[in-house]
């Protein structure tokens, strides 16, 4: 499969929902490998990373030490730039902010890779119930959504709860603002009416979707996130609605009101936009052309700071190079971390990475991921071979001091960026961490700093920092199946 | 006291702020009344009820009986006419509608009475953070806020975080901003910096007030509400910004940030507004002249619905009525309700009540509200004397079928309308109910029917139907301190 063809496909969306829907919402049900034969020697070295363990996590928690610094330059970072989109000269300058940083942490091999996409940027858009009665509705467009024509479109509204009740109202579609009141079940199953809404309404004519934003919980929040148009269906406009107005639409139009909704939006595409990969590493002491990865993604959307989504996953990532870096922990093989571009558009960062570094990813001995909210952190969860598993089972005993030994071993990918490298057969890995509310805040105005938590950003920075080293410097590499 | 001077003045907000304290936020820590020694005959005439609880209970909560028609009521009321700021044409059209409304459901004495007062309007209004970067604030001007010039307010940033931080900083407050980051403790503590912020600031030359919103939980959002100014200030423009953006102000400001703020608002006064207070009865069978009053306010904010705030106690309050009506159970004394104009601009329809009906005051045996949310009933708050709250102790043990026997014997009053009667010395009640998310969505955008719950309306319903039965119906009358 060619990365072009597969940056916005079908596949795509249906592997981020189901990878979705294993890592954010049930507990890890599949629970830890109970068939573990490892050798003893290779679980005795394993514990034998416990002072190394203890020493981290000390350091992290120690006001002396490093102790909320990872809270306190995610704060300066996104204080400084706010919502980092891709195509911005906002994330360019907080990408070469990154850099400096990088540089006088001492890391090794600092240095961006650029990336070209094309970008897509929110202008002015607003929709007005009209009739019964006026009242404004809170939307955000959709990324890739077309413009309404210039004066607008006025239409009546069909309002329906499911892709079924769109094919039973279908003769009543053509010309209509089709407003999906889908219930929220999960991120994962629900996340479709996001993605797909536009274009299944578009097949039987409906002229623009306003869509439920995809929460479990709102206060009169509007959310965003990228869309995909299927192939041979005409573009229409496509926005999110609050929860609370999809449930008054749909209560207004099952009493057999007309409703009509005027829907005025402004977005530009722009061509041969640029950003960047940020890197930086902790080159390995003997096998320095074998590589542990641990990444999260620099841009947001154009809403919020994008603190949560991924300011803190980038930051636990490249400290915990810092923490290890400090710390005089160097180990065989080379820890890398990548700070993503462009993932909200669809992994774009990653899939250029994977394009141009194709040669070295046999190298790849595990890919790391934070891009599901850092906070309070209570296991791993990872996507490998059985024996893999059983030795990412054996690392996760290690967190017993902090009740982290939750280990989750997925048969789905358990990462969004690196998904493109897990499916290339390199094991993945992200942390488990109590994200119960992470779509509360998911693509809204809401995901700032007062989202994140000091202490759990703290907890997060240790293990990604304790569990990259310990695979980075076993006597063995993780077995790939 | 005389009431237009009682109106505005310091004691109501303190007062309401002790109210709130005791209402909202701590569980019912006073307990109920322990040294009961109520005659044996008044405890079985009021076991004696439990026959009408059990029949009350039971046509609420089936389907063929009134299950669910509250809701129903209710969001057919706030789907058709939003908000309803007093002052507005369209609460004025609500008021229309609920007396139709009533007269339809065959209560007694039917009527509105004319409240006049100053209205106030927003017009329109935005904050940007112009320096060190641009970022729009999400704001709610508070009710009563003075406009800023036509040309807006530029002006530095001075950030505290209480009244005392304010007087350490107040030689360097003159010509500034002041945003005030209070953290939250509970409303009734936290509520006065945005009643008295602007005042207080405006002693020490501030030209503006920015306060972070009064709500434990945000989603990037901004809240409103009453707040008065003191004699002999200046009076400054002041409104809400979200808990999110006063955090944010507060870490750029404590890095020693020169902030500046564009503020630009206009809101509108105009003397001699009119509203209505709705009212109707079921007339007591023996001794019609005697009242159990049950109430809850028909105005809301200009945002959101006003379906929690306070479309859910007036509901429930006529509603309680219809179903006393329905089932034929006509008491003694009078029941009637009371639904409320202008509430909040400071108890403006409770006022008015007051003066016209201050003569029939000795005949009301209890004032009954509910303003604090229509959550899962778990039981009675009562203010009035310690055998008054005897009586109340058993009638609430009726209400065990649903798990609602809690009993909190106040100190303080427990209303917020019917405070103003509750200090003439009559007993005052309402609902203890799971209210604990009720400051998330008050005075926002996010108070709307998507808060509201049909079975705990229903429930909420029943229990002011069989208090107001019992206590209008019962051979004594609450005996007053």
């Amino acid at each position: 499969m060619t990365v072009p063809s597969f940056r916005f496909s079908r596949p795509v969306v249906v592997v981020v929902v189901l990878l979705l829907q294993v890592l954010l919402i049930p507990p890890p049900t599949e629970g830890s490998p109970d068939k573990c034969r490892l050798v003893r020697s290779l679980r005795d070295e394993i514990a034998g990373y416990r002072p190394i363990v203890d020493r981290v996590l000390s350091y992290v928690q120690d006001q002396k030490g490093y102790k909320g610094r990872t809270w306190t330059a995610l704060s300066d970072f996104t204080d400084t730039f706010g919502s980092r989109m891709a195509g911005t000269q906002n994330l360019e300058n907080s990408i070469d902010y990154m850099l400096n940083r990088l540089r006088t942490s001492d890391l090794d091999n600092v240095h961006a890779e650029r990336v070209v996409f094309t970008g897509w940027q929110r202008r002015k858009e607003y929709a007005t119930l009209v009739s019964p009665r006026v009242k404004n509705l809170a939307i955000l467009g959709l990324g890739g959504s077309v413009s309404t024509p210039p004066e607008g479109i006025r239409a009546e509204v069909v309002v329906v709860n499911s892709f079924d009740d769109l094919f039973n109202k279908s003769s009543q579609v053509s010309g209509k603002i089709v407003v999906y009141n889908q219930p929220y079940v999960s991120y994962g199953k629900t996340v479709v009416y996001r993605s797909m809404g536009a274009s299944v309404a578009s097949k039987y004519g409906a002229v623009a979707t306003l869509i439920r934003s995809i929460t479990p919980f709102s206060l009169n929040t509007p959310h965003t996130g990228h869309q995909s148009y299927s192939d041979g269906v005409k573009k229409i406009p496509t926005a999110c609605i609050t929860v609370e107005d999809a449930e008054l639409l749909n209560r207004m139009y099952n009493r057999g009101s007309k409703l009509e909704i005027f829907l005025k939006m402004d977005s530009k595409f722009f061509a041969n936009a640029t950003s960047r990969n940020t890197i930086a590493e902790i080159k390995g002491s003997t096998d320095p052309d074998k590589v542990v990865l641990v990444s999260g993604h620099l841009d947001s959307w154009d809403v919020g700071q994008g603190a949560m989504d991924d300011g803190g996953g980038a930051f636990i990532s490249w400290n915990s190079l810092v923490v290890l870096k400090n710390l005089g922990l160097r180990p065989k093989r080379t820890i890398r971390c990548l700070l993503w571009t462009a993932e909200e558009e669809g992994y774009i960062g990653a899939f250029a990475y994977l394009k141009a570094h194709k040669s070295e990813l046999e190298k790849f001995n595990l890919v790391i991921e934070s891009d599901e909210g850092t906070f309070q952190p209570y296991g791993i969860a990872f996507h490998g071979s059985e024996t893999s598993a059983c030795i990412m089972a054996e690392v996760a005993k290690l967190f017993d001091s902090i009740n982290a030994t939750a280990m989750l071993s997925s048969k789905d990918n358990v990462g969004s960026d690196i998904e493109v490298f897990e499916n290339m057969n390199i094991p993945g890995l992200s942390l488990l961490n109590r994200n119960e509310k992470y779509f509360w805040y998911h693509h809204t105005e809401a995901d700032t700093m007062t989202v994140e938590d000091p202490d759990s950003l703290d907890l997060n920075t240790a293990m990604f920092a304790v569990i990259s080293y310990i695979i980075a410097d076993l006597s063995v590499e993780l077995p790939k199946s």
